[in-house]
Formats: C-alpha cells, structure tokens, sequence
C-alpha cells in the first residue's frame, strides 16, 4: 500500500503538508470527522490518484479561521483523479478511468438525490443536509488535497472522461468540473442566463471568472463582472468581458456606462458572506452589500443566483446578527421588482456532464478564464497564500507530477 | 352621464364614502395621480359598472397609516363588473360583458408584458415597474371600491366570463379571481407546491386562505396554516387544513405534530412586512419573523413563495432599517438549506383564467374558503374596521345591490 | 429456502400458475431472459414477498400472442412487497420494510438515471434502453405476479411506505403506485394537465381510468373520457368524470356537446397500439385512429401525452407498415395546430413518492377509480380471461392472502 | 401617398413584381384575402417602409404549386422596416422607428397571445389558429416583399431596434430575426438543445443552417446538418459544423464517424413535408424521411423539434394519404424512447429581443451563417429561381435601396 500526503489546515492562516493515512474502504476517526460516520464502510467507493487538485475560495473561509474547522483537517474538494482501486460494491467504475469528481458527496439513494438535488443528499452527513470533503461540519470526509481520495459512492458521484489521453491535453479545463465551473453555471442558470442577457457578476474570483464563462457559454449578450481587485478585473477583461470597480462605487453607474441603462436582466452573487462594502467602504466588510446591491442593478424581474456562500454561524463576524448568519438585507426592494432568488451548493452532477462535453469539444476555455496555474502539492502553502492575497489564479495542486508547469 | 361614489382614504385608519367624477377615457388630475400620468388618454380602455368589489389586506397598510397614501385617494383594486362603456380602441370586449380584472394594470404591449409579467408593467407608472388600482405609488389609476371604474387596456386585461348567469350564481367566488385567489395561487406555484407536497403557509387572513385553497387545488397532501387569530385559524379548519398557532411559540415544534417531522416541502409568506413575531413575542411586530420561520421549517431543496407584501418605504417601522425596507434575515440559512425565494405581485392574468375554469366547474370553494362577506358600498368603513380587528371575513363591496347579503 | 409460484405465459391466451424458482442474488438463465444478462450478480437488490402485484394491460399485449414473449415467461411488472432478504450492498432498505416498486428496473447510476429518465435505464436491458420485470425484450428479469421476487438496485428503486398498518389499510391504492397511476399521472403532466384544464383521456381501461383520476389531482376542470365499453364508461363516471362513448361517432361531436367548444386544452392517448376505429369502425383495428383523432380534439397550442404502448415491433399487426410500428399519422394536422406530443414509458420514479402521499392524506381515492378488485394468485387465469373481455376492473393479485376480497 | 411595388405569385413556378395598393388602416379584399377579414379596420397598425424582405423556403411552396395560392397572392412574411405611418391607436411605436416584424400576425389580446404562443394567434385568421403575411390560407393579410406593408396591432407585434445606425450596420443579419434565425433557434429550443448537446439537424437551406447557429449560440458541443446539396453542407462546414450528405446514405453511419456513437442528443428537423430519401432514394420525394430518420438517431430521452412544415392539405403529393397530411411515422421506434416531438410555426415574438441583442452585441453572425444575399426587389424573379434550384444562400430583397449589395 501506498503512503500518502495532504494538505492540513494547521491554525489560521496556515496550512502544511502532511503524511496522512492512504485511504481505506471504511471512514476512520480523524480530525473533523462526525462521530456518526466514523467506521463508516464504503464498498462503493473507489480510491483516486489525484491528478489535479484545487484550492477553493471556499477553502479560504477556513483557513483565515472564519470557521470552527479543526486543526489538523485535511483539505481539498475540488478533486481529479485515476481511479487505482475499486471497491466491492462498485459496477461501472473501473480501475484505470480517469474521472472528475463532484465536490459534493452524494448518495445516490435518497429523496433529494433522486430529484437531482444532489448538493443536499440526505445520508453523507450526520448534521445536515449536504456535504462535501475536506470540509468543517461536512460530515467528515477526507479532503482531495493529497495524494490519494476515497470517493465513495462511486458509481453515482463520479464523471469518467471518454478518452484518457484527449483528457489529459485539456485536464486543467477538465479540472474545473469538480466545482467552479458548474458552480459558476449553476448561478447563471438559477439567475435566468440565457442567449441575449445582460449579466452582472459580482466578484471577479475564480467562481465569479468562471460564472462569466458559463455566461458566455449560455449566449448572454454582456457579461459584466465587478470586484475590488484590478488584477482580476483585468483577467475577466482578458476574455471579453465588461467590467465594473467597485472600489470607485456604486456599480450602478458603471453600469450604465456600459449597457446605456442602469440595470441588468440578471445577477449572480460570486462573493457571499465576507463581501466588502463599495466606493468609501471598500476596505471594511459588509456581509450585505452584495446581494443588496444585485438588488439594486437587477431589472424587475429579473433573477439571482447566490452560488457565493452564506453560513449559519460566523464566529469572526463584525456583529451578533452577522455571527449567526443573519444580515440585513433590502427584501422590500427586491419584492417590489419581484425578484427571485436562488441560494445554496451547486448540485454539480446536474451540470458537470454537459459541461465536460463543452471544454472537449474546444466550446469555452475555462481554464485561460480561471487563468489555472498549476502548482506541486508541497506548495500549496503559496498557493494558498498567494490566493488569499488577492492573485488573479486558480491554483490547481498537482500531487503526482502529472500536469505541465508554466 | 350616471353619478358615482367610492370608498375614500380620508386619514390615519378612516375610509369614507365619497361623490366622485364617473370614469372618462382619459386619467384626470387627483389624490395619488402622478403627474405624469394626468391627462393620459385611454381609448383602450371599458368603463365598468362594478358588481363586486372587495376590500383587501393590503388596503388596510394604508389605511393605518403605513404609507404615504394621500388624503382623498379613492381604493380599491378588487374589480368585478359589467362593461357599460367601451372605449374607440377596444375590440374584442363588448358592452354587457361580466369581467374579473386582475389588480396588476398592465399595458399589453412593453416586453414585461410579453413574457407574462403583468405585475411589472413598464409602461402604467411612471415610477416603477408594477402598477395598480386605487393604490399609493402606483401610477395614480383611481380604485375600483365605487359605483364605476376605467379599466385601461381592456382587451389585454379583463377576463370575461362565459356566462353571464352562471358568472352571478359563483359571483362571490369569481370576484376572489382578482386578487387573492391568484395571489395564493402564485405564492404556492412559486413555492414549488404540487400533488403530494405539505405546505406551511404562514398567515390566515383571506390571502393565507386562498393560497391554502390553491394548495388543496394544486394537489397538496397537507396544508399547514398558522395565524395568531383563533376565529382565523378555525376558518383554515372549516376547509381540511391543519393549523398551527404561533401565539403559543414556534411553528416548527407544532409541524412536528402534524406531520410527525419538523419540516415541510414548500413554505408561502402571506402575512408580509407588518409580521408579528411568535410565542411571546407575539403582541411585538417582527417584520422578519415569517421569512425566517419558513426558512426554519421548509426543508432543504424547499421553496418560498412570498406573496406577502414586502415594501420599499415603511414610515411606521420600528427602526431605520426597516423604514426603508432592509430586514435581519438569516440568509445563512437559508442558503445551507438550498433555499429559493419567490417575490413581488401575483401577474394575475398567468392565473385567473384556469382559476375561473375551476370555479366554474365545482372544483375549489374560495368564497366559503375565504369566507365571503357581501355588503353594501357605503358599508365600507364597518368593514374596513371589522376587517381591521381581525375579523375571519372577506369583505366584498356591493354598490349597485346586484349581490344577496346573508 | 421457501418455494415460489408465479403466473407464466404459455401460449396465446393462456397463463398458468407455475412452480418457480425462488430469487437469488443472480439472475438465472430462464424464458426472454437476454444472454448477456444471465449470470449477472444482484448484491444490490432485495427480495420481496409480494403483497399485492396486478395484471396490466400491458401483460395482455404478451397473452394475446401480440409479440414475441416466450413461452414460460413469468409475469408481472405491478409488484408491492415486503423486504424479506437484503442483498450485502443494500444500505438503506431494511428487512421488513413495505415497499412500492417501479415497473421500470433501473440502476441508479448511468447518465439517464441521473437525468430522472427511469424509463430508459442504459444498464439493466442489453438490448436497449428500459426495462421492466416479467416482460418480453425487457432484459429478462424475473416477473412479479408471483410470490417472492428480486428486486435489483434496491436502494434506488423502492419506495417504502412510512407505515406498515397505514400502508397496509390503504393497499390496493397504494398497490396502484408500481405502474398505472404514475403512468396515468405522466401521461397527463406530459398533456399539461394543469389546474383548471379541459382533458379527453381516451381508453377507460385501467391506465385511462388512473389519467382521469391524476387529472383531477392536477386540478382539472373538466375530465372526458371516451371508450367503446360501456361498463368501462360506466366506472368512469362512477368518481366525476365526463365520457364520450367512441363506438358512436367522432369525440368531436360528443365533446361539443359536454364543454359548448369541440376542443380540449390537452389529450390523453391511454389506449395505444391496439386502438379500434370509431362508430362504424369500432369493430376493426385502427392503430392510429386514437392519435389522429387526439389532434383533431386537441386545440391549438395543446399537448398529447402517450402513455399508451406503441411498439417497435407488432407481428400480429393488420398491415406490413404496422408490423414495423409505423402508422399513418396526420402530422400536418398537429403541425398546424402546434402540438407537443410526449411518448414512452412513465420514469415512475418521478412521481410515486408524490402519489404516495396524495394516498396516505385520503386526497386520491385511486382503487376506487380503477376497480380494484383482489383475487388470489390461483385465479390469476380468470383475472387474465375477465380483464381481456372487458371487465371494468383492476386485477390485485393476492399471493399471500395478505387482501381482504370482497 | 407613394405607389407600392411588391412580389406576386402568378402561378406555377412564377413570380413577378407588380403595382399594388399603397396599404391602408384597412385590410381590403384582393387574392387570397378571407372574405371575413374583407374591410377589417387596422388603426393598431403601422405602414412600414421595407428596408429589407426576404424570400422563404416556405414561399417556395407556393410557388412550386403545392398549395393553393391564388394567381395575385402578393408573397413575403420575412418583414423589416421603417414605419411611416403610426395609427390612431398605436402608443409606443413611433415614426421613424426601424423595426422587425414577426412573421406571425398576432393581436396581443386573446388566450393564446397571453400565453405567449403568438404563432396560434386565435382573432387574426378566420380559418384557424395562426396567421402569417403573403401567405395561403393565412387570413389574407398583404406579403411584404414590397415596398411598404402594413402592420397590424403595431404595439405588440413589432421589434424596435435601440439605435438606427447600430441597426443598419447589422441590417443583414437583424433581417434574420422576422423568421429563421428565431425558427432555428425554436427548433433547436423545442428539441432541448443546450449546453454541451449534440444536435443534428436535417437540412442546410436557411432554416437548417440557422438552426445550427442557434444551436451553436446554444453552447452545442457538436452540431452536425446533413442535406443532399454539397453546397449547402459546404456552408454549414463554414462556421463550424460537421455535416452529413445524406445522399451517400442513412445519416446514423456518418454520425457514428464523427461523434463514435450512432445518435444524437437532439433532433431538428428543418426540411419538412417535401422531403426526399437518403441514399438511392435520395431523387424520389419521401415526405416521412427525416421524421424516421431523427427517430432513429435521436437517443432515448431525447428531443425533436420539428420547425419544418407539414401542412394538413397537399394536392401535389405523391399519394392519398399525404395529400391531406398524413405520413407513414414509426411511432412504434419513437415511443420506445421515449422521444418528444415539438411541432409548429415558431412563435417569433418569445425569442427574438434575445437574439437581437445576441446579434447587436456580436455574439452570432446568422447573416454570414446563412449567406445572406442582398438583391433588388426587380430581381426577386431571379432569386427565387435560383434559391429553387439549391443555391447556398438566403436572398434579402431590397425594395428601396438602402442595403450594400456585394
């Protein structure tokens, strides 16, 4: 048996490489991992070489210790891999298939997956609704920021690309089907994109860069993407879209610069809950303005998808309300424009197929949009670092030498 | 040329019976017209002899002084009536033709329209999208609560009724079909209910009843409705709903009740911004409770239909946020659970005719659901009051004498 | 090991009760079953003692000698059971559990399982898409008018009744959730059947007779249903429905006369390959007759549901184009009148656990809408024999004299 | 008031350009005009001056002798101009506004325009849903491949484009948006074309080739035409599509070449009842050919949309049957997977403020897609012989000059 290593969030603000255990087909005690589930068995799952690996922004709401995530915990959701073992149970996997895999752990059994709701399966996670690995208060399953991954459930979860070597020329697009994209899609979707739309994202990183794509990918007519960061609005410029500094206001009147009109018929939220305020308040955090302000430029009618995300306790919170998820949010603008609003995980394995299909076919470059830099797993340390600095990269580890580095 | 009287907001919680000008084609200078919109001619539209008319809990936010409604504005946007006048324009509605007007007044021809969204009409108020009768910063068009009232755009809005006999046997149902029973028709559609769903539908007044019908209508297995008002309450009983009273605490401990599970498939908010809060809080107005109590006990993957009214300027509120609309919701939550949320005004004319079909063909009861009240126009301040103090009732206005009063 | 009976086809128009094997974890070599499929391992599946298990329409095509069945094939695709084994990777159906299972096997783990698409499984059929138990060209798998048998993909594929006394006082209803009421359901979702529509459902036999009971579910105005058998007529007006008697003349005519209008807003086709002309072409088969004459009732803009059988091959068909499964179809007349048209097999999976709860809150009285009518597995011959001349009843088969009879 | 020029059928296989009436508020008796639309009053109307009108494979129909279209019948439903005359009633249309016209007639104010299926416009046509200009059996309004045309109930039908000179920079391909480019993009939407599908769509004349833009606009990942015409499929490889010449045969062997497998997720079929037969069949008319043969390679689950025209009544086909509409269809093949069928004239107006912005903001290049080739109206004769003989382009009459022809 193999040894292994991951990615450990140690305290906040810092991360290391560890040697951890090579997965087994059973959920064993460790940091993290829910009382109920450990000793879990899983002759469904298989376990991956991680080909490809990234570092999430969702990753970094732990990291700067915004959450109760333990120390110790390995990290990692956004998973690539071979497939080297198979378990028992598992029919149509088989060892060798090169596979993305949903950062959402899915049963493939229950209610919620049945209706394709598979960012919420009901028997992954003891607490809640939803999991996902490498993640606090997911259940506990062990992050893919490592050598090796258990998936379980592997003959749901898992995507397997029809031709290994036409996959591996494009595996750092292929990469981003394990979340952003699809997450990025799905706010699109759930905002209503659709050929002709004019779009407002709000946050110009890797999620947000990869909403525009999917915008495009969908037909919107403009795509407008606003942040703080220059670097990143300058990336989402690199592939054609608009863009709007909120670091110099309200993006109202940017936008009207742009569009001849004030509004946009959708808006997708890629900031969530440590969103910074605009103009004068761009350096302090304003949990609310995002979605007020989406209210604000979406048209009556309009749509808003909220793939950025918003938790139920956020113990580094500014005031009690915000602590538990509470924010105070313009509801009475947006009932009267009759807005709708779509929250939550992006069920990844409604999309992830579809999408797939699209970066093989040379139908969008996700990864030039996401401008994927590649990185050995040892440094995932700078990766992390340099992310949380504001770099205009989606930093893709590569635990096993398997990727082209720049 | 025949006389008129309307029901008149003349100050803080009283309504009089007033003369007023019969309708022309033309939008006249009054209380609440825009400016913009005096003078505009109406050659599209019918002069209605108005066979019911109904006073609604929106009405009441006026009335007690929640808004900036000016002395004088004549209410009223419950339409039912005979066309006696038919403007130059008009083409397929006719003279002695019975019509349901939907309250939303909506041109027929701006792209809000085309796509069905006649709640958001651009071209009837000059200052939003959305417009309607009889009602504050809505464009000014005078309210139907009187003898007669101009129906703009007629062809496009009204709905005539098949028969005119038939129509006057169920007249105390058709008059609900244009208002609430499309409103809690929407707030369950958009809240995702279908064959087989549980509902908890927040508020038992004559909205919360109708969408509790709509439910039952839509295929619902158990529908849940909670109120603070015992007589409310045994009205939602008097039809098979199950009910909750939050005036003893929180609704999810009673769900359990019902249901044997905390939870329910869809939740519809058809109490709005003047909420109170639950348990001991009940007596207090909480404008946020009822969204984050349906947050609470709609399960994951759930929908929220918020037919409830949500405002952009509350002068009466209890603090500043909420006297521009902005409420502490638990976004948080929301967005674990995979939350939809689905505002703004009911476009009626997406529902109204496959309502009146049901009513027709014996296959919902909204008279008896909402307990119909038939009297007579200058009978309006008693049941404004009587409405006001939470009388089980829905009242309908009566001013030509054409209904039976029990 | 218990022994087992089950009801075997053996030659057109006869079926008799057989001394069978009782299931395995495998699939064994047997009448219809595909080569490729002999010998496949079934750790996910669960067997069943049936508790109710009805004839189906469908089963007659097989009986009449209309298709290729084998003789010795076991029957049965209408299967309600109790969990007496569980194979070792079945995770979350329990010994004892009741259970409702989808005449559709299916994996819960390829591209059209993923997409909800149950009824075109791509892993279960070797030959092509779809599958079910006891039926020609299905793949093979074992039939269920029976007294035990296996149930693959267990965890994917059963509904379990929350409670065995509730379930059991609700049998023959809940019975009803394995094929016809989810495919009567399905044809009339995929009609538009909405609240308020008008419907013609044509065929009063079991599938005819469950569409017009789901319509009203779906909140129909008006359910018309036509049909050359009077008793069938007869039962279809037992529970509200409208009827049009076919072996009169055109349904143009009689629906005119029911709605004041000779169009409906959506049909129902619950009669399929074996469809009888109308008025004096009632005695002969006319394949298409039940297609051409639904656009011709269907108004503009209206949607057809097909859950009636086509088949790809009909050797016993009056013509060579027939035999192939072509029929002569007015597709200009749906063309001009811009029809949808919806065909194929229910993904019953979608919709039971729906139906399911519709039953257990007394809003659907399914059994009594189709005639529910138990008999023991011994007299499963007459049920074939009555069924096939016309009897306005649903055959329940009673393996275990588990039913009250009346 | 001007003189008026416009293209009129003159029997079999002719047309020519003659002096017409300058149209009137009035639609006045003349060839092809329903005697009950004789005198109708059109101040909802707006007289346009034609900037550009484009010749339809539908009006080759006619031309062709496969209809019954009167000797005068003046010809053109592909409509964009500059209005020069406003109605009395018309509100929002102004002069001097360059406009596109929907080919569908459509009043706006009946059941169907409500639901937004404008192409089944119930108060326009006296013999059916649905209406068009210049066209057979079509209510008798007045073709627009003229000089000026009126254009009834101006409000709701018409398009204004936002600026002038953007518009006639893009005149070419906006000219698109009065028929194929949103009958493509509905035959491509009806057959569930999305992100990451692959299509094929059976022909490459002008609705084919626009259905493939749409499909690329879609996000495709793989659109393949087939036609029998080698400079047709040439076009389609121009901007990017695979193509199949169904000459050499069955499509589904030159499908699995090009995508490893014999199917496709979505059908569209853009030829309609003139149909000729693949492969030795490919002279000899074969009206049921592409509906079979989009069965056949359509997988299971999938879609068909059926843009291309059957009509109910064919005096010059081949046989009895299909003289009045019916064809020879495997149902059998289509119900065994479970296929959709979408069917009928695009209603124009749910799509084309979409693909006006795809088109303004660069999006899509239809015109360049479609070979657009300006001529001058004088040369209509020419450019209808030339499209009948298989020219690879979609010609654009130009009655007044104001295009760049190459």
């Amino acid at each position: 048996m193999a040894g292994n290593k991951g990615v450990a969030y140690v305290g906040k603000g810092t991360v290391e490489i560890q040697d951890i255990a090579y997965p087994e087909f059973v959920l064993r005690d460790g940091p993290g991992v829910n009382k109920a589930n450990v000793g879990r068995e899983t002759p469904h799952g298989v376990i991956l070489k991680n080909v490809a690996t990234n570092i999430c922004g969702s990753d970094q709401h732990m990291v700067r210790g915004r959450t109760t995530a333990p120390e110790g915990l390995i990290l990692g959701h956004e998973i690539t891999g071979e497939v080297v073992e198979v378990g028992r149970d598992v029919e149509f996997v088989k060892r060798g298939d090169l596979v993305s895999v949903p950062f959402n752990i899915a049963c493939g059994r229950c209610r919620n997956c049945k209706e394709g709701k598979t960012g919420i399966c009901l028997n992954v996670n003891p607490d809640r609704p939803g999991s996902a690995y490498g993640y606090v208060d997911m259940g506990g399953w062990v992050g893919g920021q490592a050598e090796y991954v258990l998936v379980p459930y592997a003959d749901w979860n898992v995507l397997k690309f029809p031709d290994r070597d036409q996959a591996m020329e494009k595996i750092l697009d292929l990469t981003m089907l394990s979340d952003i994209f699809p997450t990025g899609f799905h706010g699109c979707v759930t905002a209503g994109v659709t050929v002709g739309s004019t779009v407002y994202i709000a946050g110009a990183g890797p999620v947000g860069l990869a909403a525009a794509a999917s915008a495009q990918l969908l037909g919107a007519a403009v795509v407008i993407v606003g942040d703080l960061n220059a670097d990143r609005l300058a990336q989402a410029r690199s592939f054609g879209c608009e863009t709007v500094d909120v670091s110099r206001g309200d993006p109202k009147d940017q936008i009207v610069e742009i569009l001849g009109v004030p509004e946009v018929d959708c808006g997708v939220d890629a900031v969530g809950f440590e969103a910074r305020g605009h103009g004068h308040d761009a350096g302090t955090e304003k949990p609310a303005t995002v979605l007020n302000s989406m209210m604000d430029v979406t048209r009556a009618g309009g749509g808003l998808g909220i793939p950025g995300l918003y938790v139920t306790g956020d113990p580094g919170a500014a005031d009690a309300a915000a602590r538990e998820g509470s924010l105070s949010i313009r509801i009475g603008l947006g009932w009267a424009k009759s807005h709708t609003f779509a929250t939550g995980q992006c069920p990844v394995m409604r999309y992830h197929r579809r999408l797939m299909m699209a970066i093989l076919h040379d139908r969008v470059q996700i990864a030039k949009a996401v401008n994927a830099t590649p990185i050995a797993l040892a440094d995932a340390p700078r990766g992390y670092q340099e992310f949380d600095s504001g770099a205009a990269r989606k930093y893709v580890l590569d635990p096993h030498g398997l990727l082209s580095h720049a």
